[in-house]
């Protein structure tokens, strides 16, 4: 148990003042879940289903493209998957035995339905629709030079870059093409792409963003996550690879290998806190490493303490397995609000003051008058984290700890996950204890880096070919990081703002 | 422990037979939430955050009315609190220190924004507004008897019936016509009114349905729960007592007994069920209440198996407090997906055959190869029941076990809670092994009624003078039912049918 | 040509200063057109197309019930007829064969779909919807007195008031009822009524307002326009008479008298604006008399000019009559802009300035260095003629002279026309010159109160008896004005304001 | 007075087998009407005022683009462009001192906001948006030729391909990129476009299609027609001519001439039909011509007749000018309904049986016992017309002649004139007496070819050097029609159905 990692109290919290009242900067977003099938009555249903499934990995806007044999048919919503496509009238015009979905959380600024995904263009052998999660790290400068020779840009999108590479290719079939333009692109994705006779899915060279492939009664299926297989009852076949092109026909599934053969290097933060807790990945129930994390910080920090309570829900089951380590009892101390909606969206000063407790209560009945551990999944901004603290000790806690099972983040990501700009990353501002000033809290901890791997099976970190990209953790980014060593990123991604 | 509340396996489960895909009819329902706050800046922003505290009894619909020294304001929209009370425009139109709010569950058919509440009327000395919770045994043969005398109903809620009997009083004064009102009313609810000077809560005779007095600096504030005082930062006073009728002005708050005394009877659903975790209700913790009911079950129906598992997210305190007793280590083997909107109201073929899935999955780690013990709170048609008993053999689960944290339900509720027609009860239809085989759990056990009362802290029923009214297991209706034993009954409920 | 009517310039025209510059202001409103159809398929849809040739008459909102021989329907809706009761979903929740309708005129303020024509209510004999054109001229205090007695009202409608008089009737059948009704209520009013087996229909004692009675193959119809029967196919069978009461049933069309005999008088400001130029009154076509009137203005008021303008469209008959009156030529000097919709409801500064512009403009190639005469149905407040008159000078006109086809409106209307306050009316503020000076023209001119007597086939107004009601033009009201005269009249008018 | 163009009645009327209920099959429409200022304050507010002018020429959407020194910004809308371009969000959203707006009409199908113009595109050098009224006839040729070379189309309308072709022009500057795309491009239109600096405005080589200069305290204004210029009082410099680019900075207004002078060929439907009476086109008032047309039909078919009737609005200048020929009394035998909206989108059959009368209504007073000549700008389908002639009949008129100030329409249009297939055209399919007993007119009578050029100021038809170009009537087509003349046009046209 190092210093940095945990530290008794010895000084008052100082006051907070921030008017994130919504908490919403303080938790980390992916931006995107995908999902495809090929060769399957009711495409578009089953792909509502496994969207609603990975529903977790984006809540802003959804969509899904289909082909019926002859059109193809595109529907995008801003809003939930259950909300938007479960009527028959929508679903009656998504007519086809091929689909693919996307749902997607959103990124700031300028949200417009021409950057809802699935992207779709006519392109010269014929037309082709494709979604991704992740995010492509040389993107701007590709799209600056498409630009130059000529070539439109309709969206903001990322994926509009591939697919303006797909319509430039000069190869001549359509996975030739696929494969020319993925080649140019840099970063963590997991895409998927559908034509008129084929259901393409790609992940990059590391493997940074998860795929998996499917069956349903003979129809293959593409997933962000295991849970979207589970959802519509198709079985688990196999994850795609690492730099792995799958083509799906109605001949079957063939791989193409179209990268250097490399180690994989999954985000560690899919086992943190992005995928559902019953989703499997490279084999391990994600419940179980999230539990087994829970464990770890039993050994590395155990505290001596009446009740453990988790923070719900993306800490309950790290909480769990730290109460069944300690043997400390496990309680709710906290009720999470799920009657969220767009929420407040424009709320008065009165809501705004009471902030937190729109989504989290203090159930006083477990923790007054009791020393409490709060466990969650990872610490960003840690203004949530902060006034959770008080609300515990307004509602009697007479200790209240903070534990996380992840190290630190004192690194943005550059891979799809939207992380506040690093100078507003609580670890990158304050060391160990002017965190746990901040937060307020008798004593602050977090797991180690080895902890982590540990709980996912190895025996700590190799640091000479690391298992896992952790880069928000070390600062260690696994491929070139092309855009933001260009300068005016920035200024060019917001040219034309459009409202729909 | 005996036989009707528990059986072990015997023969296979039967096929289920049903398309309540939705799985809507398989819980209860209580029709409302209500909120009341006078002499407070910003009393409708207060009463929104209040609302939402209590959103878990009622997310059809909500409304707030508010008086401003001048005028009454009156909102009332379909759909969550946080999605319709939250604009700056909304917000300012409901001007004023005086504010009462009210959500509501969507009883079947004829949804009407007519009938939501509050109502408001223009009497003879000014006007007033009022919402209720609960349910009035009498509504409709007041009703037929008001028409004849030739009052014009607007809407087809039961709280107009009361606005009709204040407006037709003889009284002088506005709480002696109020009084007047509820006299001629039988049932089980918690009513608030707003009057140009006047803050009114009551309580039903034997108090069936809760009400709490808060304070807000000064403010007081009427609310179904505690929650929803801790949502504003309110101190918690008192309880309204059963047949009580308290109001609020600017000299304070006053205290009327217009009912004979007699002992109260809350609804015991309210601890088993309705009630949010962290409010207490007569001193009790609702969530302690829950998880001694677990430790009850834990002595009563003790079970060999390797992992229990709550049906969430009803059954986790339950669950918690079984696997407390037991001993056996509690785990989160089914996922609840909370991104169910509007979810899939048309929904396809497809999306109806894998029903239960939309909101409940199965964690594959936890069961897989394991003996489980589900927890949750009721057991209401079973269909729900059956399906995720179903989900978790698919799931790889050797044993399923089922126990339900109430006893068999029985009866219909006529106080406010949307049950099924009694022959659509599972319990009132097939004896325990029936339900066992419906269900298709290994063994199915329920809760004793003296259980439950152990869990409140009593020794048992009281069956002379029973501390709990717990007609949907006993029959033992604590007031008339005058409706019910009219006949048409049903017909006139639905004269008009009017979609806005 | 006497002074009062007609005055040449004398001096430069006064700057205007409003911002009124929608123009609505400057117009008459009539409140509403209805209609009835009974016994006859497609009732609903009859309804529709009858309103919808009556849509002159009200713009804002409309309303369709019908009863289906077991139960009421009832559609209400703010815009057009045809954009709101075409589309089938709603057309088939309009059951039945009986059906009666309503268009109405937004009256400032409180617009709410609770005040949307017709309304409903459940007596204890069934149901009744009401709708009605024109105005009780004693309904506030009617509504005072019945609140009084307990009645809740739900609306600010004054159809409510006939609604609940009919309900507190302590007569026995419907028909008695409703007659007890409307024998208490004082005003120019035109009424239908459905019931579950009868269509009503009743006319003020006066016959201030217009209802005709046709038939659709053995169906009878009721509407305020003969245009509404052409519109269906229907024949025109009669003019219900002043104070006169039908009543259809599958027995056919029986007639009540429930007032003593008078003469009737007529608005005759159907003849001059409201009613369409295809419908026919008392036998006169609409078209015929307005051309008429023209004709009068060229006898009473010839004018040297170049070219005749009508200002469109409401002026265009009379301009059309005095051109051939006067044989100088028709052209359409001023082109009007349908295109209007809800137009500019909050314009920008720039669109304010252009105010006039948005409806009408100038046809240069017809008044460029013309001596023009411009014809209008009326002067309301003056501010669109005055824009109009500069508009033509702006395109040339040498000399612009302003004639209306009916005297200086100098009353307010207490029947159903939404009539400014007396003090905005133009020529209760200025005299001749004056106005002339405000409008800007050359001169100003208005056709005598005989003229207009004239134009409908009299010699001339009969003062002791007068054929029709002019009291806008001659204070002349026909009933009692009890409201006007009780003092509180306005401010109990919004005592609630909702916002649906 | 030839057979081919007047035929006296030989034989009773066809009946009519349609189902066109609408009628809206029954008349042209032309696209769109387009409006640019540059450097003016409140660009945007003059933007929406001069597009409302337009809106006879485009009701289905509206589009404008502003650049406001920093960014673009772009709203499209479907409907009027009062109802969407008057709210303050919007305009204020719609920053800058240049605009440039569009208004269309709906041309059938795949209507989706992604084809409503202005279309907007980031080019290598910086933005710019583009709009036309017209049509490019080899657009399809250019668009599958640029999909070839990797282009990615986002939408299916025209202004894309220039867009695409400015992207990809090798010249320099964007001027000379423009140029170069519109080299490139056949067909008459006209087109505004608008970068960071500059307001650009172009006429196709003949002149097809008509854009005029004006000036507002010293910015430049481009508008469809001269009543864009009225509404906004800017002053009318002088039309842009055939083949001339001009481009406004802030030094002023520059003119090029990229392609070689050849004699202007308006189209001559901008005098029968699409330009507003107002407007001034070429120096001669629209209006004046229309009312020349009558004259003209005065000279070549005078009827003994008692009345003349416009069919209302587009022929009562016509009427007027044929009235004042024949000196035979013009009335408005015929009232149109303004209120027609998106009137009864989805009919009950008993709405489509009524069919004509929902937008035209008999005024019986005129016509009965008349021998009437109605008057209209020309014939399309016929349906209309012949149950307009029914009409009459049904009204009394004891003769119905029918005159039409066009000749008759044989060809499509290519140019931007949504005209049905030819095989539709009533004038395609019957010689004068089958068109005369299709419509069942007593007579039928069409202004000759020299009768129209005589109307607008010529001796007659130049068939060597026609003035205008009159294809409709002629199937003299001034221009290569290369889409036409390729084969798969149409099934090209629509691959990509998506519903927004």
């Amino acid at each position: 148990m190092t210093d940095l990692r945990h530290t008794p109290a010895s000084s008052q919290p100082s006051p907070i003042q921030d008017d994130d009242w919504s908490m919403d900067g303080d938790t980390l977003h992916e931006e995107c879940g995908v999902f495809g099938i090929h060769n399957a009555p009711d495409a578009s249903a089953l792909t509502a289903l496994g969207l609603h499934a990975l529903q977790h990995r984006g809540q802003e806007a959804a969509g899904i493209a289909t082909y019926d044999g002859d059109q193809f048919h595109l529907e995008r919503k801003f809003g939930l998957v259950g909300d938007n496509f479960s009527d028959t009238q929508t679903m009656e015009r998504l007519k086809g035995t091929a689909a693919i979905g996307h749902a997607r959380y959103s990124t700031a600024g300028g949200a417009a339905l021409r950057n809802v995904q699935p992207l779709f263009a006519e392109l010269d052998g014929g037309g082709i629709a494709v979604a991704h999660n992740g995010q492509f790290t040389n993107a701007m400068t590709l799209r600056r030079s498409l630009i130059k020779r000529g070539a439109i840009f309709q969206s903001t999108s990322d994926s509009e870059v591939v697919l303006q590479l797909i319509a430039k290719s000069r190869e001549s079939n359509i996975v030739d093409r696929f494969i020319d333009a993925i080649r140019q692109m840099e970063g963590g994705y997991a895409l998927v792409a559908l034509t008129r006779k084929k259901l393409i899915g790609a992940r990059d060279p590391l493997g940074i963003r998860p795929l998996v492939l499917g069956d349903l009664n003979g129809s293959p299926v593409l997933a962000s996550e295991t849970c979207a297989l589970d959802m519509i009852g198709a079985e688990f076949i196999r994850e795609i690879e690492n730099g792995e092109v799958v083509v799906c026909t109605e001949e079957g599934v063939k791989s193409y290998r179209p990268f250097p053969k490399q180690p994989a290097r999954l985000d560690i933060f899919e086992y943190i806190y992005f995928s559902r807790p019953d989703s499997f990945i490279a084999g391990r129930s994600v419940y179980n490493v999230r539990k087994a994390m829970g464990h770890e910080l039993a050994k590395e920090l155990p505290i001596d303490a009446d009740v453990i309570v988790p923070i719900p829900d993306s800490g309950v089951p790290a909480a769990l397995g730290y109460a069944q380590g300690t043997n400390i009892p496990f309680e709710l101390g906290i009720i999470r609000n799920h009657y969220v909606g767009r929420t407040f969206i424009e709320p008065t000063q009165q809501i705004r003051a009471l902030g937190v407790r729109l989504k989290h209560s203090a159930n006083r009945a477990v923790v007054e008058g009791k020393r409490i551990v709060l466990v969650d999944d990872s610490l960003v901004r840690g203004t949530t984290s902060s006034k959770i603290v008080a609300m515990m000790r307004d509602a009697g806690a007479t200790e209240v700890h903070l534990l996380l099972a992840s190290p630190p983040i004192t690194y943005s990501d550059y891979y799809g996950i939207d992380t506040p700009e690093r100078e507003k990353l609580l670890a990158a501002q304050y060391d160990l204890e002017g965190m746990r000033k901040y937060i307020g809290a008798d004593s602050l901890g977090f797991i180690s880096i080895d902890g982590i791997y540990r709980a996912c099976g190895y025996e700590g970190r190799n640091n000479d070919a690391p298992q896992f990209t952790d880069h928000c953790f070390t600062g260690d980014y696994p491929t070139a990081l092309v855009d933001v060593d260009a300068a005016e990123n920035h200024r060019s991604k917001a040219l034309l703002v459009e409202t729909d």
